[in-house]
């Protein structure tokens, strides 16, 4: 992985959109995304990745535009039986998704590193951009909330965020190590920037800056690192950004997403919706759509957010 | 289980088509079907009872009846993903089949017995005929063959019954115990018969008499035991069987079957293509249509034979 320009950092809907933005505009096999895995459970007896897969469902195409998750032309004779059977329900599995969820599980039993698995799915699904766990060791993320300490897709899906956060934590981050494809990555001579796609802070992106050779590698780099506001007029596309950020009693601003990051961030992206905190952010911002509808609206992002980087000094 | 009137025992399609003859003729609840479990195989990290299934799907109504083995308005999508990962496929799973295995994959790791969880099944399912495995410990049916020591489904499914047998043998039968199910259903008062079901002697009713405990309880049984010839005019309805019977040496004859079984047969039901038989047997014989294509083919051969072995006496 000599070759890496970008890196992208990113969880799973929103984060992913930007990322296959950058694969449209980033040559073959320059793009490596570290994936946040604090989601990954195990459920039914399977390993299940849900940012991995949303990752690549969307870079390979394969992706249900309509429910943002799983795969398109999915069938669902599966949860049929399963609801038929008495057996839990509540995280929808497709037949197709379920192929990728036995298979992984029976390669991680058999010894293989996620890392590994993962390479060779995206490389059979065609997919140029280099896909990477944020770890092979077990990271979980667990929400603090008035309902207790939930697991993360138990908090998400099943109580479908609805409990008030407390405080988010990430189980088995500080023994965690990267990998082999991260340390590479970052390793790489053509390496120019670093994205923090704008995925959820709390839920996505810091499980990731938990993993201690991660954020290390991410303090010693000595290119841009920037990152796209995810919210936008205080308001997250998709998902509990802003009912999380209430909670905790962080205001929904560019600045607060800015001093969240902290040191890390050499500049922001903002929304064309809040330009008048490009100079309150105590960093670089640049102002860009960053509603993403359509692929041009994605690409069109991605460039911005490479251009602002390329401005940017280290 | 006080209440059993008929103990059936069963490996797959052309036992399962006997026991749903049965079923429709005896009281619900009455039929005890004790299944063969040396099938049984992990595959894709998943628990599958092969001949379980087809009599779990048979009983229920649920089976295909086109290819025999399988679920009815059954989808592919899972398959089709498993080949697109380069992952095992000789084993074909369908999706609803496939809620099954996981759920029953998982309730047994979680430490349910194989027998409890299949008896929630066919409840669920409104089968009215009690579902036994033979035990819940782990037998497995080996053939030795031209090509080695091959596992049940590596020998029947991924080769297709080609390789020579010289043996078959049933590993893990003589530690295996039979279920309070089993014990309670031959304790029954109400039982009046028990029926060796027309499926493989070597492949699928030999595993059931391996295990010691059930072979006690048929030897020590105060009520008839009657086999249904698996073989018409020395040919099998489907199956290897009369292959394997020529590989070792055995004649297709029902004179050769009722030998197998030896003194735990009271009585044989053969078909009227091999009448000539009748007196030849070493035990008592009934003509029958043997042959079941329609339902009521099943049901006809059903009644015939629990007339047969009323009048046999023990």
């Amino acid at each position: 992985m000599t070759d890496i320009e970008i890196i992208a950092l990113t969880g799973g809907i929103g984060g992913c959109k930007l990322a296959l933005g950058l694969q449209h505009i980033v040559r073959a096999e320059r793009l490596a995304c570290i994936v946040n895995t604090g989601d990954d459970f195990r459920h039914l007896g399977l390993h299940i990745s849900p940012d991995l897969d949303t990752a690549l469902y969307t870079l390979a195409g394969l992706n249900d535009p309509v429910q943002g998750w799983g795969r398109r032309d999915e069938t669902w004779t599966f949860m049929r039986v399963l609801e038929e059977l008495g057996a839990p329900t509540w995280f929808r599995l497709g037949d197709g998704d379920l192929g990728l969820h036995v298979e992984r599980t029976r390669r991680l039993a058999a010894g293989e590193s996620l890392t590994a698995v993962m390479d060779d799915v995206r490389q059979r699904y065609g997919v140029p951009t280099r896909l990477l766990p944020m770890t092979d060791a077990q990271v979980r993320t667990i929400v603090e909330t008035d309902a207790g300490a939930l697991e993360f897709q138990d908090y998400f899906v099943r109580r479908r965020a609805e409990p008030r956060v407390h405080r988010v934590r990430y189980d088995g981050a500080d023994a965690a190590t990267t990998t082999a494809g991260i340390d590479s990555a970052f390793a790489s001579p053509s390496l120019r920037a670093i994205v923090l796609c704008p995925s959820n802070p709390l839920l996505s992106v810091d499980p990731l800056l938990a993993v201690p050779g991660l954020r290390a590698r991410l303090r010693s780099r000595d290119v841009p690192l920037v990152a796209v506001c995810p919210l936008i007029a205080g308001q997250a596309v998709k998902g509990p950004t802003a009912k999380i950020f209430d909670e905790l009693g962080l205001p929904r601003t560019p600045a607060a997403i800015a001093a969240h990051y902290g040191e890390l961030l050499d500049g922001l992206v903002i929304d064309a919706r809040d330009a008048d905190w490009a100079d309150r952010c105590g960093c670089a911002t640049t102002v860009a759509q960053t509603l993403m509808q359509s692929l041009d609206d994605r690409v069109q992002l991605a460039h911005a957010t490479l251009e602002f980087a390329s401005r940017l000094r280290r």
